[in-house]
Protein backbone atom coordinates (compact mmCIF):
# COMPACT_ATOMS: atom_id res chain seq x y z
CA UNK A 1 0.00 0.00 0.00
CA UNK A 2 1.61 3.54 -1.06
CA UNK A 3 2.20 5.98 1.75
CA UNK A 4 1.00 9.46 1.62
CA UNK A 5 4.06 10.86 1.77
CA UNK A 6 4.16 15.03 0.98
CA UNK A 7 5.89 14.13 -2.66
CA UNK A 8 3.00 12.38 -3.65
CA UNK A 9 0.62 15.12 -1.80
CA UNK A 10 2.07 17.84 -4.19
CA UNK A 11 2.13 15.33 -7.15
CA UNK A 12 -1.59 14.90 -6.43
CA UNK A 13 -2.19 18.45 -5.87
CA UNK A 14 -0.64 19.62 -9.03
CA UNK A 15 -3.10 17.04 -11.03
CA UNK A 16 -6.43 17.93 -9.39
CA UNK A 17 -5.28 21.46 -11.10
CA UNK A 18 -4.87 19.72 -14.45
CA UNK A 19 -8.14 17.84 -13.74
CA UNK A 20 -9.77 21.94 -13.20
CA UNK A 21 -8.72 22.94 -16.46
CA UNK A 22 -9.61 19.48 -17.70
CA UNK A 23 -13.61 19.99 -17.09
CA UNK A 24 -13.51 24.03 -17.50
CA UNK A 25 -12.75 23.48 -21.12
CA UNK A 26 -16.01 20.75 -21.44
CA UNK A 27 -18.13 23.22 -18.94
CA UNK A 28 -17.46 26.42 -20.26
CA UNK A 29 -18.17 26.61 -23.95
CA UNK A 30 -21.99 25.36 -22.93
CA UNK A 31 -22.49 27.70 -20.05
CA UNK A 32 -25.09 30.23 -21.44
CA UNK A 33 -25.02 27.99 -24.68
CA UNK A 34 -26.39 24.46 -25.91
CA UNK A 35 -25.93 22.48 -22.51
CA UNK A 36 -28.59 19.70 -23.90
CA UNK A 37 -30.01 19.53 -20.57
CA UNK A 38 -32.47 16.01 -19.87
CA UNK A 39 -34.06 15.44 -17.10
CA UNK A 40 -32.85 12.50 -14.41
CA UNK A 41 -34.98 9.81 -13.55
CA UNK A 42 -34.99 10.12 -9.29
CA UNK A 43 -35.78 11.83 -6.47
CA UNK A 44 -37.12 14.77 -7.22
CA UNK A 45 -39.44 16.17 -9.63
CA UNK A 46 -37.18 17.95 -11.93
CA UNK A 47 -33.18 16.94 -11.75
CA UNK A 48 -31.22 18.35 -14.53
CA UNK A 49 -28.40 16.90 -16.10
CA UNK A 50 -26.45 18.54 -19.19
CA UNK A 51 -23.83 17.67 -21.81
CA UNK A 52 -21.11 20.15 -19.29
CA UNK A 53 -21.63 17.63 -16.21
CA UNK A 54 -21.39 14.23 -18.50
CA UNK A 55 -18.50 15.74 -20.74
CA UNK A 56 -16.28 17.59 -17.61
CA UNK A 57 -16.53 13.87 -15.57
CA UNK A 58 -15.41 11.95 -18.68
CA UNK A 59 -12.45 14.24 -19.17
CA UNK A 60 -11.11 14.21 -15.60
CA UNK A 61 -12.08 10.11 -15.86
CA UNK A 62 -9.94 9.80 -18.74
CA UNK A 63 -7.23 11.89 -17.29
CA UNK A 64 -7.23 10.03 -14.17
CA UNK A 65 -7.17 6.46 -15.52
CA UNK A 66 -4.11 7.56 -17.81
CA UNK A 67 -1.91 8.45 -15.48
CA UNK A 68 -3.01 6.53 -12.20
CA UNK A 69 -5.00 3.35 -13.82
CA UNK A 70 -5.34 1.84 -10.50
CA UNK A 71 -7.57 4.35 -8.89
CA UNK A 72 -11.07 4.31 -8.63
CA UNK A 73 -14.21 6.63 -8.84
CA UNK A 74 -17.47 7.86 -7.23
CA UNK A 75 -18.82 10.29 -9.81
CA UNK A 76 -22.47 11.83 -9.55
CA UNK A 77 -23.00 11.17 -13.66
CA UNK A 78 -20.84 7.97 -14.18
CA UNK A 79 -21.42 6.21 -10.82
CA UNK A 80 -19.03 3.91 -8.68
CA UNK A 81 -15.58 2.37 -10.65
CA UNK A 82 -13.60 0.18 -7.71
CA UNK A 83 -14.85 2.08 -4.93
CA UNK A 84 -12.47 0.32 -2.40
CA UNK A 85 -9.25 1.63 -4.25
CA UNK A 86 -6.33 2.76 -2.20
CA UNK A 87 -7.07 6.16 -3.85
CA UNK A 88 -11.23 6.85 -4.83
CA UNK A 89 -11.93 9.80 -6.73
CA UNK A 90 -14.93 11.54 -5.74
CA UNK A 91 -16.65 13.65 -8.38
CA UNK A 92 -19.29 16.17 -8.64
CA UNK A 93 -18.39 17.32 -12.63
CA UNK A 94 -20.86 20.36 -12.30
CA UNK A 95 -22.50 20.95 -8.35
CA UNK A 96 -25.22 23.41 -8.73
CA UNK A 97 -26.61 22.29 -12.12
CA UNK A 98 -29.85 24.68 -11.56
CA UNK A 99 -27.27 27.40 -11.17
CA UNK A 100 -25.50 26.83 -14.42
CA UNK A 101 -29.05 26.11 -16.09
CA UNK A 102 -29.82 29.44 -15.20
CA UNK A 103 -26.85 30.92 -16.27
CA UNK A 104 -25.61 32.47 -12.58
CA UNK A 105 -22.05 31.62 -12.06
CA UNK A 106 -22.53 30.05 -8.66
CA UNK A 107 -22.42 26.16 -9.90
CA UNK A 108 -18.94 24.13 -9.30
CA UNK A 109 -16.55 21.73 -10.23
CA UNK A 110 -16.14 19.26 -7.16
CA UNK A 111 -12.94 16.84 -7.30
CA UNK A 112 -12.15 15.04 -4.11
CA UNK A 113 -9.52 12.13 -3.21
CA UNK A 114 -9.92 9.67 -0.67
CA UNK A 115 -6.88 7.57 0.46
CA UNK A 116 -7.58 4.51 2.05
CA UNK A 117 -11.38 5.97 2.91
CA UNK A 118 -10.42 9.48 4.15
CA UNK A 119 -10.84 12.43 1.80
CA UNK A 120 -7.21 13.82 2.18
CA UNK A 121 -7.15 16.32 -0.91
CA UNK A 122 -10.19 18.25 -2.46
CA UNK A 123 -10.80 21.44 -4.90
CA UNK A 124 -14.15 23.46 -5.64
CA UNK A 125 -13.46 24.87 -9.19
CA UNK A 126 -15.83 28.06 -10.64
CA UNK A 127 -13.94 28.10 -14.15
CA UNK A 128 -16.76 30.82 -15.31
CA UNK A 129 -14.65 33.24 -12.47
CA UNK A 130 -11.17 31.52 -13.14
CA UNK A 131 -11.19 30.36 -9.65
CA UNK A 132 -9.86 27.19 -8.04
CA UNK A 133 -10.38 26.56 -3.97
CA UNK A 134 -7.72 23.97 -3.63
CA UNK A 135 -6.68 22.14 0.12
CA UNK A 136 -5.16 19.42 2.12
CA UNK A 137 -4.11 19.17 5.25
CA UNK A 138 -1.03 21.20 4.50
CA UNK A 139 -2.89 23.81 3.97
CA UNK A 140 -5.72 25.69 1.57
CA UNK A 141 -5.90 28.17 -0.91
CA UNK A 142 -7.33 30.16 -3.60
CA UNK A 143 -6.09 29.96 -7.24
CA UNK A 144 -6.77 32.58 -9.58
CA UNK A 145 -5.53 34.35 -12.62
CA UNK A 146 -2.23 33.45 -11.84
CA UNK A 147 -2.15 34.55 -8.36
CA UNK A 148 -2.38 32.19 -5.17
CA UNK A 149 -4.34 33.67 -1.89
CA UNK A 150 -4.13 31.54 1.36
CA UNK A 151 -7.52 30.62 2.66
CA UNK A 152 -8.16 31.18 6.30
CA UNK A 153 -11.44 30.71 7.98
CA UNK A 154 -12.55 33.34 10.21
CA UNK A 155 -13.12 33.63 13.80
CA UNK A 156 -16.97 33.75 15.18
CA UNK A 157 -17.88 33.24 18.73
CA UNK A 158 -21.51 33.89 18.67
CA UNK A 159 -24.28 32.79 16.67
CA UNK A 160 -25.39 36.37 16.27
CA UNK A 161 -22.54 37.18 14.38
CA UNK A 162 -22.92 34.78 12.09
CA UNK A 163 -23.38 35.01 8.01
CA UNK A 164 -25.05 30.96 6.88
CA UNK A 165 -25.87 29.67 3.99
CA UNK A 166 -28.34 26.90 2.73
CA UNK A 167 -29.02 26.55 -0.78
CA UNK A 168 -32.91 25.87 -0.74
CA UNK A 169 -34.78 25.12 2.60
CA UNK A 170 -38.09 24.11 0.85
CA UNK A 171 -36.44 21.59 -1.83
CA UNK A 172 -33.83 19.98 0.42
CA UNK A 173 -35.00 19.69 3.80
CA UNK A 174 -37.62 17.25 5.71
CA UNK A 175 -40.17 19.42 8.09
CA UNK A 176 -38.04 18.26 10.92
CA UNK A 177 -35.10 19.69 8.98
CA UNK A 178 -36.73 22.66 7.89
CA UNK A 179 -37.48 23.94 11.43
CA UNK A 180 -34.16 23.50 13.18
CA UNK A 181 -32.79 25.71 9.57
CA UNK A 182 -35.26 28.11 10.52
CA UNK A 183 -34.16 28.50 14.48
CA UNK A 184 -30.75 28.48 13.21
CA UNK A 185 -31.47 31.22 10.73
CA UNK A 186 -33.59 33.46 13.53
CA UNK A 187 -30.34 33.42 15.56
CA UNK A 188 -28.32 34.44 12.69
CA UNK A 189 -26.83 37.52 11.52
CA UNK A 190 -27.71 37.04 7.92
CA UNK A 191 -28.24 34.16 5.85
CA UNK A 192 -27.82 33.12 2.05
CA UNK A 193 -29.57 30.66 -0.21
CA UNK A 194 -28.83 29.18 -3.59
CA UNK A 195 -25.19 29.19 -3.27
CA UNK A 196 -24.59 25.45 -3.51
CA UNK A 197 -21.27 23.98 -2.52
CA UNK A 198 -19.96 27.88 -3.72
CA UNK A 199 -20.48 28.78 -0.04
CA UNK A 200 -18.32 25.99 1.38
CA UNK A 201 -15.60 27.79 -0.12
CA UNK A 202 -17.01 31.44 1.10
CA UNK A 203 -16.10 29.39 4.51
CA UNK A 204 -13.07 28.40 3.96
CA UNK A 205 -12.07 32.05 2.42
CA UNK A 206 -13.19 33.29 6.00
CA UNK A 207 -16.78 35.47 4.00
CA UNK A 208 -18.99 33.39 5.56
CA UNK A 209 -19.42 31.38 8.82
CA UNK A 210 -21.27 28.33 8.59
CA UNK A 211 -23.51 26.17 5.95
CA UNK A 212 -26.26 23.49 6.88
CA UNK A 213 -27.40 20.69 4.51
CA UNK A 214 -29.05 18.00 4.28
CA UNK A 215 -29.57 14.82 1.90
CA UNK A 216 -25.76 15.03 0.59
CA UNK A 217 -24.40 12.49 -1.43
CA UNK A 218 -20.57 11.88 -1.17
CA UNK A 219 -19.95 13.88 -3.85
CA UNK A 220 -21.57 16.72 -2.73
CA UNK A 221 -19.15 17.39 0.34
CA UNK A 222 -16.78 15.23 -0.18
CA UNK A 223 -14.14 17.49 -1.96
CA UNK A 224 -15.11 20.37 0.94
CA UNK A 225 -13.61 18.32 3.63
CA UNK A 226 -10.27 18.53 2.99
CA UNK A 227 -10.34 22.10 1.57
CA UNK A 228 -12.53 23.24 4.80
CA UNK A 229 -10.12 21.83 7.42
CA UNK A 230 -6.64 22.81 5.58
CA UNK A 231 -8.17 26.26 6.04
CA UNK A 232 -8.86 25.74 9.68
CA UNK A 233 -12.56 25.04 9.79
CA UNK A 234 -14.44 22.47 10.73
CA UNK A 235 -16.95 19.59 8.64
CA UNK A 236 -19.47 17.25 11.17
CA UNK A 237 -22.60 15.80 10.80
CA UNK A 238 -25.85 17.15 12.77
CA UNK A 239 -24.43 15.65 15.83
CA UNK A 240 -21.17 17.15 15.61
CA UNK A 241 -19.39 13.83 14.47
CA UNK A 242 -16.77 13.66 11.86
CA UNK A 243 -18.95 13.20 8.29
CA UNK A 244 -18.47 9.52 6.98
CA UNK A 245 -18.47 8.09 3.48
CA UNK A 246 -22.46 8.97 2.92
CA UNK A 247 -22.94 12.92 2.99
CA UNK A 248 -26.56 13.07 4.67
CA UNK A 249 -26.75 16.21 7.26
CA UNK A 250 -23.99 18.26 7.07
CA UNK A 251 -22.28 21.59 8.83
CA UNK A 252 -19.82 23.29 7.80
CA UNK A 253 -18.63 26.09 10.11
CA UNK A 254 -15.36 27.97 10.55
CA UNK A 255 -15.10 28.35 14.22
CA UNK A 256 -15.90 25.75 16.94
CA UNK A 257 -18.54 28.00 18.88
CA UNK A 258 -20.62 29.33 16.39
CA UNK A 259 -20.93 25.27 14.98
CA UNK A 260 -21.81 24.38 19.06
CA UNK A 261 -24.52 26.89 19.20
CA UNK A 262 -26.11 25.96 15.81
CA UNK A 263 -25.92 22.32 16.79
CA UNK A 264 -27.95 22.51 19.52
CA UNK A 265 -31.10 23.09 17.00
CA UNK A 266 -29.46 20.76 14.79
CA UNK A 267 -29.31 18.03 16.99
CA UNK A 268 -33.05 17.39 17.78
CA UNK A 269 -33.41 17.13 14.17
CA UNK A 270 -30.24 14.39 13.28
CA UNK A 271 -30.96 11.46 11.65
CA UNK B 1 -35.58 71.55 -23.29
CA UNK B 2 -33.01 68.98 -24.87
CA UNK B 3 -34.31 66.54 -27.34
CA UNK B 4 -32.59 62.92 -27.04
CA UNK B 5 -31.15 62.53 -30.47
CA UNK B 6 -29.03 59.24 -31.06
CA UNK B 7 -26.23 60.61 -30.71
CA UNK B 8 -27.53 62.06 -27.19
CA UNK B 9 -28.18 58.62 -26.66
CA UNK B 10 -24.29 56.98 -27.80
CA UNK B 11 -22.71 59.82 -25.76
CA UNK B 12 -24.49 58.89 -22.42
CA UNK B 13 -24.38 54.98 -23.24
CA UNK B 14 -20.57 55.53 -23.62
CA UNK B 15 -20.22 57.84 -20.50
CA UNK B 16 -22.62 55.29 -18.26
CA UNK B 17 -19.71 52.41 -19.36
CA UNK B 18 -17.48 55.14 -17.43
CA UNK B 19 -19.03 55.15 -14.89
CA UNK B 20 -19.41 51.74 -14.39
CA UNK B 21 -15.77 51.83 -14.44
CA UNK B 22 -15.34 54.27 -11.68
CA UNK B 23 -17.96 52.23 -9.91
CA UNK B 24 -16.07 49.15 -10.12
CA UNK B 25 -12.57 51.00 -8.91
CA UNK B 26 -14.15 51.85 -5.48
CA UNK B 27 -15.95 48.46 -5.51
CA UNK B 28 -13.50 45.74 -6.40
CA UNK B 29 -10.71 46.72 -3.72
CA UNK B 30 -13.15 46.15 -0.60
CA UNK B 31 -14.74 42.92 -2.27
CA UNK B 32 -13.73 40.23 0.55
CA UNK B 33 -11.23 42.44 2.05
CA UNK B 34 -12.04 45.59 4.41
CA UNK B 35 -15.38 47.01 3.07
CA UNK B 36 -16.39 48.86 6.24
CA UNK B 37 -19.46 47.99 7.21
CA UNK B 38 -22.17 49.09 9.57
CA UNK B 39 -26.10 49.25 10.27
CA UNK B 40 -28.24 51.65 8.64
CA UNK B 41 -31.14 52.62 10.64
CA UNK B 42 -34.41 51.39 8.55
CA UNK B 43 -36.85 48.86 8.07
CA UNK B 44 -34.79 45.89 8.22
CA UNK B 45 -33.03 44.49 10.96
CA UNK B 46 -30.28 44.14 9.79
CA UNK B 47 -29.47 46.34 6.60
CA UNK B 48 -25.89 46.83 6.41
CA UNK B 49 -23.93 49.88 4.10
CA UNK B 50 -20.19 49.35 3.43
CA UNK B 51 -17.33 52.06 2.37
CA UNK B 52 -17.79 50.03 -1.33
CA UNK B 53 -21.26 51.62 -1.23
CA UNK B 54 -20.48 55.05 -0.60
CA UNK B 55 -17.44 55.52 -2.52
CA UNK B 56 -19.09 53.67 -5.29
CA UNK B 57 -22.04 56.52 -5.48
CA UNK B 58 -19.49 59.65 -4.55
CA UNK B 59 -17.57 58.43 -7.54
CA UNK B 60 -20.47 58.40 -9.80
CA UNK B 61 -21.82 61.77 -8.49
CA UNK B 62 -18.25 63.07 -9.13
CA UNK B 63 -17.95 62.26 -12.85
CA UNK B 64 -21.70 62.99 -13.30
CA UNK B 65 -21.27 66.52 -11.79
CA UNK B 66 -18.53 67.30 -14.10
CA UNK B 67 -19.62 66.22 -17.34
CA UNK B 68 -22.96 67.24 -16.71
CA UNK B 69 -23.70 69.74 -14.09
CA UNK B 70 -27.40 70.20 -14.99
CA UNK B 71 -28.40 66.54 -14.05
CA UNK B 72 -30.15 65.38 -11.26
CA UNK B 73 -29.84 62.23 -8.64
CA UNK B 74 -31.57 60.07 -6.28
CA UNK B 75 -29.21 57.26 -4.76
CA UNK B 76 -29.35 54.97 -2.58
CA UNK B 77 -26.57 56.37 -0.15
CA UNK B 78 -26.86 60.27 -1.00
CA UNK B 79 -30.82 60.65 -1.29
CA UNK B 80 -32.49 63.08 -3.91
CA UNK B 81 -30.60 65.93 -5.69
CA UNK B 82 -32.53 67.97 -8.14
CA UNK B 83 -34.65 65.03 -8.91
CA UNK B 84 -36.90 67.10 -11.33
CA UNK B 85 -33.88 67.46 -13.62
CA UNK B 86 -34.15 66.44 -17.31
CA UNK B 87 -31.75 64.31 -16.88
CA UNK B 88 -31.48 62.34 -13.18
CA UNK B 89 -29.39 59.49 -12.96
CA UNK B 90 -30.70 56.86 -10.36
CA UNK B 91 -28.33 55.09 -8.57
CA UNK B 92 -27.56 51.76 -6.29
CA UNK B 93 -24.19 51.27 -6.36
CA UNK B 94 -23.89 47.94 -4.13
CA UNK B 95 -27.42 46.09 -5.18
CA UNK B 96 -27.06 42.86 -3.01
CA UNK B 97 -25.02 44.25 -0.21
CA UNK B 98 -26.05 41.44 1.77
CA UNK B 99 -24.05 38.84 -1.07
CA UNK B 100 -21.00 41.51 -1.33
CA UNK B 101 -20.42 41.12 2.66
CA UNK B 102 -20.31 37.46 2.19
CA UNK B 103 -17.98 37.03 -0.85
CA UNK B 104 -20.89 36.28 -3.29
CA UNK B 105 -20.22 37.41 -6.94
CA UNK B 106 -23.84 38.64 -7.36
CA UNK B 107 -23.66 41.90 -6.00
CA UNK B 108 -24.07 44.80 -8.81
CA UNK B 109 -23.95 47.88 -9.71
CA UNK B 110 -27.09 50.00 -10.85
CA UNK B 111 -27.06 52.64 -12.62
CA UNK B 112 -30.23 54.09 -15.09
CA UNK B 113 -30.94 57.12 -16.38
CA UNK B 114 -34.19 59.22 -16.29
CA UNK B 115 -35.22 62.03 -19.13
CA UNK B 116 -38.36 63.85 -18.51
CA UNK B 117 -39.54 61.14 -16.19
CA UNK B 118 -39.01 58.18 -18.33
CA UNK B 119 -36.38 55.72 -18.12
CA UNK B 120 -33.97 55.41 -21.41
CA UNK B 121 -30.68 53.93 -20.28
CA UNK B 122 -29.26 51.46 -17.83
CA UNK B 123 -27.25 49.14 -17.30
CA UNK B 124 -26.28 46.63 -14.34
CA UNK B 125 -22.29 45.56 -13.92
CA UNK B 126 -20.61 43.22 -12.23
CA UNK B 127 -17.19 44.13 -11.94
CA UNK B 128 -15.32 41.05 -10.23
CA UNK B 129 -16.85 38.63 -13.31
CA UNK B 130 -16.08 42.11 -15.73
CA UNK B 131 -19.32 42.17 -17.18
CA UNK B 132 -21.66 45.18 -18.08
CA UNK B 133 -25.29 44.23 -18.73
CA UNK B 134 -26.10 47.49 -20.64
CA UNK B 135 -29.01 49.05 -22.84
CA UNK B 136 -31.65 51.51 -24.26
CA UNK B 137 -34.60 51.21 -26.66
CA UNK B 138 -32.29 51.00 -29.84
CA UNK B 139 -30.96 47.54 -27.67
CA UNK B 140 -29.10 45.88 -25.04
CA UNK B 141 -25.67 43.86 -24.74
CA UNK B 142 -23.48 42.64 -22.67
CA UNK B 143 -19.58 44.00 -22.37
CA UNK B 144 -17.21 41.62 -21.02
CA UNK B 145 -13.62 40.91 -21.53
CA UNK B 146 -13.48 43.72 -24.23
CA UNK B 147 -16.07 41.33 -26.69
CA UNK B 148 -19.59 42.96 -26.78
CA UNK B 149 -22.68 40.26 -26.98
CA UNK B 150 -26.01 41.21 -28.53
CA UNK B 151 -29.19 40.48 -25.28
CA UNK B 152 -32.50 38.95 -26.30
CA UNK B 153 -34.75 37.51 -23.90
CA UNK B 154 -36.00 34.06 -24.74
CA UNK B 155 -39.24 32.52 -25.31
CA UNK B 156 -41.35 30.81 -22.81
CA UNK B 157 -44.92 30.28 -23.83
CA UNK B 158 -45.81 28.26 -20.23
CA UNK B 159 -45.05 29.11 -16.82
CA UNK B 160 -44.85 25.26 -16.34
CA UNK B 161 -40.89 25.81 -18.25
CA UNK B 162 -40.31 28.93 -16.91
CA UNK B 163 -36.93 29.21 -14.69
CA UNK B 164 -37.78 32.27 -12.25
CA UNK B 165 -36.02 34.23 -9.32
CA UNK B 166 -36.54 35.95 -6.13
CA UNK B 167 -34.32 37.46 -3.95
CA UNK B 168 -35.64 36.30 -0.39
CA UNK B 169 -39.21 35.10 -0.28
CA UNK B 170 -39.21 35.46 3.78
CA UNK B 171 -37.33 38.59 3.98
CA UNK B 172 -38.95 40.96 1.06
CA UNK B 173 -42.60 39.48 0.74
CA UNK B 174 -45.59 40.28 3.08
CA UNK B 175 -47.82 37.23 3.77
CA UNK B 176 -50.13 37.72 1.39
CA UNK B 177 -47.11 38.85 -1.36
CA UNK B 178 -45.34 35.08 -0.09
CA UNK B 179 -48.76 33.42 -1.17
CA UNK B 180 -48.79 34.09 -4.81
CA UNK B 181 -44.85 33.93 -4.73
CA UNK B 182 -45.51 30.37 -3.22
CA UNK B 183 -48.68 30.13 -6.34
CA UNK B 184 -46.00 30.91 -9.08
CA UNK B 185 -43.02 28.99 -7.51
CA UNK B 186 -45.32 25.49 -7.39
CA UNK B 187 -45.80 26.09 -11.12
CA UNK B 188 -42.64 27.08 -12.29
CA UNK B 189 -39.98 24.42 -13.61
CA UNK B 190 -37.24 25.80 -11.29
CA UNK B 191 -36.82 28.53 -8.92
CA UNK B 192 -33.94 30.37 -7.87
CA UNK B 193 -33.50 32.40 -4.53
CA UNK B 194 -30.72 35.33 -3.43
CA UNK B 195 -29.65 36.73 -6.88
CA UNK B 196 -31.03 40.53 -6.28
CA UNK B 197 -30.42 42.35 -10.12
CA UNK B 198 -28.19 39.65 -11.50
CA UNK B 199 -31.45 38.13 -12.09
CA UNK B 200 -32.57 40.88 -13.51
CA UNK B 201 -29.82 40.36 -15.88
CA UNK B 202 -30.31 36.76 -16.51
CA UNK B 203 -33.76 37.57 -17.92
CA UNK B 204 -31.98 39.93 -20.54
CA UNK B 205 -29.60 37.32 -21.40
CA UNK B 206 -32.20 34.53 -21.85
CA UNK B 207 -30.86 32.18 -19.16
CA UNK B 208 -34.29 32.68 -16.75
CA UNK B 209 -37.89 34.07 -17.75
CA UNK B 210 -39.22 36.00 -14.45
CA UNK B 211 -37.90 37.79 -11.44
CA UNK B 212 -40.64 38.79 -9.17
CA UNK B 213 -40.50 41.26 -6.59
CA UNK B 214 -42.05 43.23 -3.75
CA UNK B 215 -41.14 45.84 -1.65
CA UNK B 216 -38.33 47.98 -3.99
CA UNK B 217 -37.15 51.33 -3.82
CA UNK B 218 -36.64 53.20 -7.47
CA UNK B 219 -32.72 52.43 -7.53
CA UNK B 220 -33.49 48.47 -6.96
CA UNK B 221 -35.23 48.29 -10.37
CA UNK B 222 -34.59 51.55 -12.93
CA UNK B 223 -31.98 50.76 -14.34
CA UNK B 224 -33.19 47.78 -15.03
CA UNK B 225 -36.16 48.87 -17.15
CA UNK B 226 -34.19 50.17 -20.53
CA UNK B 227 -32.06 47.11 -20.16
CA UNK B 228 -34.93 44.62 -20.55
CA UNK B 229 -36.72 46.40 -22.83
CA UNK B 230 -34.01 46.71 -25.18
CA UNK B 231 -33.76 42.80 -24.63
CA UNK B 232 -37.38 42.72 -25.79
CA UNK B 233 -38.76 41.95 -22.26
CA UNK B 234 -41.39 43.29 -19.98
CA UNK B 235 -41.21 45.20 -16.64
CA UNK B 236 -44.65 45.76 -15.01
CA UNK B 237 -46.12 45.82 -11.41
CA UNK B 238 -48.74 43.00 -10.53
CA UNK B 239 -51.18 43.81 -12.00
CA UNK B 240 -49.13 43.97 -15.47
CA UNK B 241 -49.36 47.65 -15.55
CA UNK B 242 -46.42 49.70 -16.83
CA UNK B 243 -44.14 50.63 -13.29
CA UNK B 244 -43.93 54.29 -12.00
CA UNK B 245 -41.40 55.64 -10.31
CA UNK B 246 -41.38 54.41 -6.87
CA UNK B 247 -40.57 50.89 -7.24
CA UNK B 248 -42.78 48.45 -4.93
CA UNK B 249 -44.30 44.94 -6.38
CA UNK B 250 -42.25 44.06 -9.32
CA UNK B 251 -42.55 41.36 -12.21
CA UNK B 252 -39.53 40.87 -14.96
CA UNK B 253 -40.20 38.78 -17.50
CA UNK B 254 -39.09 37.71 -21.22
CA UNK B 255 -42.06 36.33 -22.61
CA UNK B 256 -45.45 38.16 -22.12
CA UNK B 257 -47.60 34.51 -22.35
CA UNK B 258 -45.45 33.48 -19.38
CA UNK B 259 -46.13 37.02 -17.28
CA UNK B 260 -49.92 36.59 -18.38
CA UNK B 261 -49.95 33.30 -16.07
CA UNK B 262 -48.03 34.40 -13.14
CA UNK B 263 -50.33 38.01 -12.93
CA UNK B 264 -53.52 35.62 -12.59
CA UNK B 265 -51.71 34.82 -8.68
CA UNK B 266 -49.97 38.09 -8.36
CA UNK B 267 -52.72 40.17 -9.27
CA UNK B 268 -54.65 38.90 -6.06
CA UNK B 269 -51.61 40.53 -3.74
CA UNK B 270 -51.06 43.50 -5.74
CA UNK B 271 -50.81 46.57 -3.96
Amino acid sequence: MPALSQDLIDELDAFLIELNHAAAGEILPRFRGDHGMVHKEGRWSFDPVTEADKGAERAIRKLVSERYPHHGFIGEEYGEDRPDADFVWVLDPVDGTRAFIAGLPLWTTLIGLRFEGRPVLGSIGQSYLDEIYIGHAGGSRLIRGGETTPLKVRPCLKLTDAIIATTDPEMCFTGAELGAWTQVRAAARLARLGCDAYAYAMVAAGTMDMVIEAGLQAWDIEAAIPLIEGAGGLVTDWRGQPVGQQGGQIAIAGDRACLDEALVALRRSAA
